[in-house]
């Protein structure tokens, strides 16, 4: 199939936004953990976390301020802290369920049976995350040619069980049970193939154990 | 195990590269492909191609002009145009491979023995690739807090086989034998966990199928 630039702009708009979002490939399935400034909570899946930097330890997060996401965008800015926690396949449907508009007043973790889990900050954690992570808010960009926003985040806090990270730093996900997604509401678990060593011009990668 | 934020600040540099770009999940991987003017190609595996949105259809690339891709920053600024491969596993050790540093002369087509495929585009495509797509460049959005860019484009073309893609428009990746990454040297097939209905409120999540 060779889907040119007018078919991709005359298509069934249901049909493009399932097409657009499957096409970029696997992406990490998060859900946001934040609080307003009267401590409700509020949890959100997401699948727009990206790695941005390691000096400092940054990562981005792209929101749509005008769906569902809404809450946590106001949370973010009210409060400036929001917790990023792994999806495991355990309780991928009550992931998964985090996505329906439920309204400012009903917090998703009682509604999708999940747990609340808190340290120092005063965003709450996902109990059932083996890993998860605490981000302070730095800035956001906006990306003005389709009304979204680049949050930028950076981690003052992780959580994980010790032998999921190796002796490089190294997160063995898979270990972990963390899961991947695709499209708008489709999850995988993951096999591992290969690790490779640094590339190198004249030298052919080897296979890396941990 | 718990880090704080002093721990994460004062811990070895390449303990918390691998930390921090396997600490945000499951990532796509990706070819880019490029030429210059002269119509010397270049390809780079990236783990940072993130949807924007499907109307328009938008990409988001986090590149760092100081690194290994500047070949590719630089092809996109001056033909408007990249493609983007996905990756399967017959040949992931190639794709790996493109992260060295080859020389501006060196084509990593050549060098890593994968195949340029054309269409009408001057930018080539992985024809070992079964899902690929052409993306115009639309803007480049600096990130001056930590020295990257957020490059943005506009899908303008789309090439998979007829078989993967859904009545509904969705991508079976799986099917297609789509890769994912872990950190910066890792890589893993999927398996079909789950595809949930759109999230009510009032109504939990059920298992739909293609």
């Amino acid at each position: 199939m060779n889907i040119c630039k007018e078919s991709l702009k005359n298509m069934d708009e249901r049909y493009r936004v399932n097409l657009i979002n499957s096409l970029t490939g696997f992406k990490s399935a998060s859900l946001i953990g934040t609080s307003d400034l009267d401590k409700k909570t509020n949890l959100a899946i997401m699948s727009s976390v990206v790695h941005l930097g390691a000096s400092p330890s940054l990562i981005g997060l792209i929101i749509r301020p005008s769906s569902v996401p809404r809450h946590t965008y106001e949370n973010i800015k009210n409060t400036k802290f929001f917790s990023v926690n792994h999806i495991h396949a355990d309780f991928i449907d009550k992931a998964h369920q985090t996505s329906a508009r439920y309204d400012k007043e009903q917090s998703e973790f009682s509604e999708c049976n999940l747990e609340e889990f808190y340290t120092s900050y005063s965003s709450p954690y996902v109990k059932e995350s083996h890993i998860k992570y605490m981000c302070e808010f730095r800035e956001e960009i906006p990306i003005v040619i389709n009304n979204t926003i680049l949050i930028i985040g950076e981690i003052v806090e992780i959580l994980m069980p010790d032998e999921v990270i190796g002796h490089d730093g190294f997160i063995d996900l898979e270990m972990a049970g963390t899961i991947t997604c695709s499209g708008l509401d489709r999850y995988h678990s993951t096999n591992h193939l290969a690790r490779f060593s640094y590339a190198k011009p004249n030298r052919w990668p080897e296979k890396v154990t941990f």
